[in-house]
């Protein structure tokens, strides 16, 4: 079932071709990036009718915009994934939905994205047409515009396929602090769903692991949940991601940010049987496996009930669960509650677990 | 003069030591970008103390702006050159101005950036923390805060020491639209110095040149020379850095942009006699060969010699002169008529002429 890049021979693209002719140019060549004919050429028949909207048609050195009001949050994302497809998505996809993420754990409204595209000599130009397809696709699902980009190539050798950026603007409406700072004694931890299934797709596909089930990527868009908390006047504090480094790295970070004590509950955190299987296989522990679809949302308790019934209406959140709370001490610190009983302290991986998985 | 990396060794990093210690980890390694401990240390210790700023310090998923007004311009810009240091600056500095003068192009006041770093495996520690310096050190000079960035690290052989990502955001105060579309006939086409010296001290080094001097780059930042003539209610019209493809690209997509004819005079754009000689040769163009710190400005003719005079005040546009105007006629192009008195149809390259430039 998973050899090296199981997707990128059967993906469908039909329906909207690869608008550089493939006869001509079936790979990208170093002049796709010098400046002259080629890279215009890919710019404009490529980048250019895939992301096509008003402001990136203006082709300008930078997009002009104006803004619904002036509180902006902004932020940037390279993505170095190896492969490039996998289970449940691909680095296109994973570069929209890390940077709308990104904005939407800042509690804004993710509206503009830009792409700079570093791509190796040599890449299949149809490869770079699936990647730039799968980017528009959820650009529009998210309703985000790409509105300005860069494209360079380096030498055969001196990368892997293709990288991509992705810095975003959002707008924050809500009037909410929404950071670690803002983390009080008391609060309760949420967690939108099961954990690991990210990462654990992509090593399966590295590994050429079998299940009896494909373990799909659960990379997606988490603006439209994190709105509907917001929409609901949920006074969120803080809101995390949960990609590289996992559940227990994104914890760790809040407990440094706000000083104090986050204790977790390993029985309330949903691992999958097969993720878990895999993990065990692995040698990893799922509390560090990346996810790019899982957020963790800590908020006043006495606003549980209300944030849970919202996370869990939505299919991307539908596990959803409490996990544990900030509890009151003098030192900031990250415990868990094991299966067996026993506390331990949660701590950061001083190693390498999962190179290239975003 | 010219070896294949001549400044690395020699840079001057007194006063403000690497702020990893080099005995631990001589070179950066794949952990540095796993998200946990040393990924930790690396942004704290490192990132964090080079480009503090109150924004930045949050240590976000985003950075949280609140912008003088909503008229915001947006731009990215990737960075590849090879070798990373040059006469002139060094692949910091360039990530810094070249993403300033795109936002000063489209007329506005830079502010922030973002920076994310694409790492091989193995760069020393002491080669990132001087490049991390000098971008600091140009982010200071310009007035722009790096407010929110990301690290990723990739394995040896899968990149080429290290790529950077800056994405930009400015405010346009002016109320001018300046972009290719409001170019028109009769307007004058302004360039702000000499052509040709950052893509030919690029070549240089790579291809051990000497010459009696040394060859700098222009890299530089434009932002104050515009900032000048939009406070002298300059009502310009078009402006375009000649980064890849040169003078003659950003002609040409001026061109295409407004439908126009653009005529310029070889006799008036000044080359250096060395970087004429470098050009020849290399068997390059000089018209083709990429600048850092040069720009044209295209505008209404009766503002000629008040705009002539504000940019040659400026130690970094003392050179500007005239170089052509827009003439009427029923097709976009882009002619020269060259010292020896004929008119010649300037065209895109087709080819590759420098790649990994910028």
């Amino acid at each position: 079932m998973c050899n090296k890049e199981p997707l990128e021979k059967t993906a469908d693209i039909a329906g909207f071709a690869c608008p550089i002719p493939i006869s001509d140019y079936p790979n990208v060549l170093l002049a796709h990036g010098g400046g002259g004919r080629l890279t215009h050429q890919l710019i404009e028949r490529m980048f250019g009718s895939a992301f096509s909207n008003p402001i990136l048609d203006q082709r300008h050195d930078g997009a002009m915009l104006s803004l619904p009001n002036n509180q902006v949050a902004f932020t940037t994302d390279s993505y170095v994934i190896r492969p490039l497809f996998f289970p449940g998505g691909d680095i296109g996809k994973l570069a929209v939905c890390g940077t709308v993420n990104d904005l939407a754990m800042c509690g804004a409204k993710p509206l503009y994205l830009s792409a700079g595209f570093v791509i190796e000599e040599g890449l299949p130009m149809e490869t770079l047409w699936k990647v730039v397809r799968s980017m528009r696709d959820q650009a529009n699902a998210a309703g985000v515009r790409i509105v300005t980009g860069d494209t360079k190539v380096v030498d055969r050798g001196k990368g892997d396929g293709i990288y991509i950026n992705t810095a975003g603007i959002g707008i924050r409406e809500s009037g909410l602090t929404i950071a670690p700072s803002e983390v009080r004694d008391g609060d309760v931890i949420l967690l939108s769903g099961d954990i690991g299934r990210h990462g654990i797709a992509i090593m399966a596909v590295r590994e050429g692991l079998e299940f009896e089930t494909v373990i799909e990527s659960d990379c997606a868009p988490l603006h439209g949940i994190v709105e509907s908390l917001l929409e609901a006047h949920i006074p969120v504090h803080c809101l995390r991601d949960l990609t590289r480094g996992g559940l227990a790295s994104a914890l760790i970070e809040i407990s440094e940010g706000c000083g104090l004590h986050l204790h977790i509950e390993e029985e309330s955190i949903p691992v999958r049987e097969d993720v878990q299987g895999a993990c065990e296989i692995l040698g990893f522990d799922p509390l560090y496996v990346a996810n790019e679809g899982r957020f963790i949302c800590i908020l006043p308790e006495e606003y549980t009930a209300q944030a849970l019934r919202i996370l869990q209406s939505n299919s991307l959140a539908e596990g959803a669960a409490v996990i544990g709370r900030v509890i009151k001490d003098e030192k900031g610190m990250v415990t868990m509650r094991s299966r067996i009983g026993s506390n331990r302290i949660v701590d950061m991986l001083s190693g390498e677990q999962l190179p290239r998985i975003c």
